[in-house]
């Protein structure tokens, strides 16, 4: 799968910037890809960048609109229809993250038919995966993890990714989900596999390259999540990373839409050390991403220097500080 | 997903009696849910069950004819279908484990809605399920788990469910897995379920119940296969089994399908207990059950008795001398 670029961003009438994640974590990290953004009357959210009608945004060479906002309720709300089915009718392709399938609407069938133009259902996975294998590949792979879901680990693979390209690594990002899929342009929505190919999905995902290729593979879940812990196990043995980033946030207590306790950055350690060692033995941890938007900025230089001195470890929080000392880590050790 | 009984067993052409292990596997454990068998005219397994036709089954009640055999490659032979739609016309419900989907056939989906009655397709499941909350729930749970794929942990499952009853315990046999589905009539195909929804699946399969009430949980795959060990995690967490036993096949040295080696018992134990304790902190295991048709019977013995000795635990394989010391412990403990 590989959705065209550039990008019209849909935001629907998204009530504030937060209903626009998807589109906003577009706009950061491929700013190039995005073309302009498509407002409804109501929209209340702003990406910054220009607006434009669905006429100019074709004229100017959009390739797909894509949805950028979440909708209450997870349903494709009635207005978009038309909207949706303009943007067919002018050849850019739709793609859309939500759980609701664009493929259940007639309408948006025949007119992607017609104009020979796709709908990208990122939730919605018909391709066929062989089990995995757990085999060893060549090249090099870096997975991010973490202490719970929503705290990193798609922004600390991006920055890492970033950071070593611009260091003359030859590095790809592997996106496992949808932001991340709109974000690269390709990709596996690893969630949305059925259970017994998610290890052999990710092995196709991540494919032998040569030996200093690094796949910077983006994380989901955790294994301490109750809801979740099944898809982490099958992503870090289909991914064997030769190293791991630890993603936390240090004011949660407890876990993202349940009611255990987040567990500590050591016992994530142990268990992803312990459990990755089964595809690669060479398994090591190479730093820890600390979400610490939450804490002012000494607050946070202090939580930092504890977490390197405690884990004799790189510690950062990519979005204040960036991830050069983990990429120095890197260096050293591969 | 109630699948009525009793059935007719359909082996098409089965080359053998490994071909028809599905069949088998329901013979064994419901032979008063087997009315009889349908074979083609090269078929040379035989689950030593009456044959019958398609109308003499009819005739007798049979509720459902139930595909006993896998076909080569996975596919449907073509010869199949007239079988498959005249037992539809009978007004049989129709049910398989196979991965080609009997609904993915018009003739099948429209002499199934003629007749009102169903297609089972195993291997598929259209029901949504909630992602997993991991909260405690009443009532116990059992569940066994595996070095390996292919050791007998749906076996194990079925006999201590069997011994539980007959000691007159309350309990429930939970099929995770095709053939487990077609032996109790009910069930959840754990494996064709969407990754994030596998520990939710679970919980839904074991609900809250009696505090006496146990169900035996038909376990899938190992934390220790590179192919599956999502699975096996997702299944544990959704599950949160008070108790579990380790199934074992002691002359096996590589894993199914892959070249991994066969974990130990112990790794089991630490690994299961360890990861099982996030959603039930009282987990132990109460036994090791041996699949040791490979061994003569003095040497299958001083093997059990070794296991005894070493782990200070019931050791058995249910097939030989059933389940008795495991259901004793259970017993003492609980």
């Amino acid at each position: 799968m590989q959705i065209p670029t550039p990008y019209l961003i849909f935001l629907g009438n998204a009530p504030d910037d937060l209903a626009a994640k998807t589109g906003q974590g577009i706009v950061d990290w491929r700013p190039e890809h995005c073309l302009g953004q498509l407002r409804l009357a109501h929209c209340r959210a702003d990406l910054g960048i220009p607006d434009c009608t669905l006429a100019e945004a074709a004229t100017a060479g959009a390739r797909t609109l894509v949805i950028g906002t979440v909708s209450p309720g997870g349903d494709l709300p009635g207005e978009w229809l038309p909207v949706l089915k303009e943007a067919l009718d002018l050849g850019m392709n739709v793609a859309s993250g939500m759980h609701v399938a664009l493929r259940s609407f007639d309408v948006l069938v025949e007119a992607a038919a017609s104009q020979a133009t796709q709908l990208f259902d990122l939730r919605h996975s018909d391709a066929a995966y062989p089990t995995g294998n757990g085999l060893p590949r060549s090249g090099r792979r870096l997975l991010t993890v973490g202490t719970d879901c929503g705290v990193g680990k798609k922004y600390t693979a991006l920055a890492l990714h970033r950071a070593m390209r611009a260091a003359g690594f030859n590095a790809d990002f592997r996106a496992t989900g949808q932001t991340g899929i709109l974000i690269s342009g390709s990709g596996i929505p690893i969630d949305a596999i059925v259970a017994d190919f998610v290890s052999g999905a990710t092995e196709a995902l991540t494919p032998a390259n040569q030996p200093d290729h690094w796949d910077v593979i983006e994380g989901q879940g955790s294994l301490f999540h109750p809801s979740f812990a099944g898809v982490s196990l099958g992503l870090l043995h289909g991914s064997q990373p030769d190293a791991y980033v630890v993603c936390h946030e240090p004011t949660r207590t407890t876990l993202r839409n349940v009611s255990a306790p987040v567990p500590s950055i050591d016992e994530v350690i142990e268990a992803t050390t312990s459990l990755g060692r089964l595809t690669n033995p060479k398994i090591q941890c190479v730093g820890i991403s600390a979400n610490t938007q939450a804490l002012g900025t000494s607050e946070a230089a202090e939580y930092l220097r504890e977490l390197r001195e405690r884990y004799r470890r790189p510690a950062c929080d990519p979005m204040r500080d960036g991830v050069g000392d983990m990429l120095e880590q890197i260096k050293r050790d591969y």
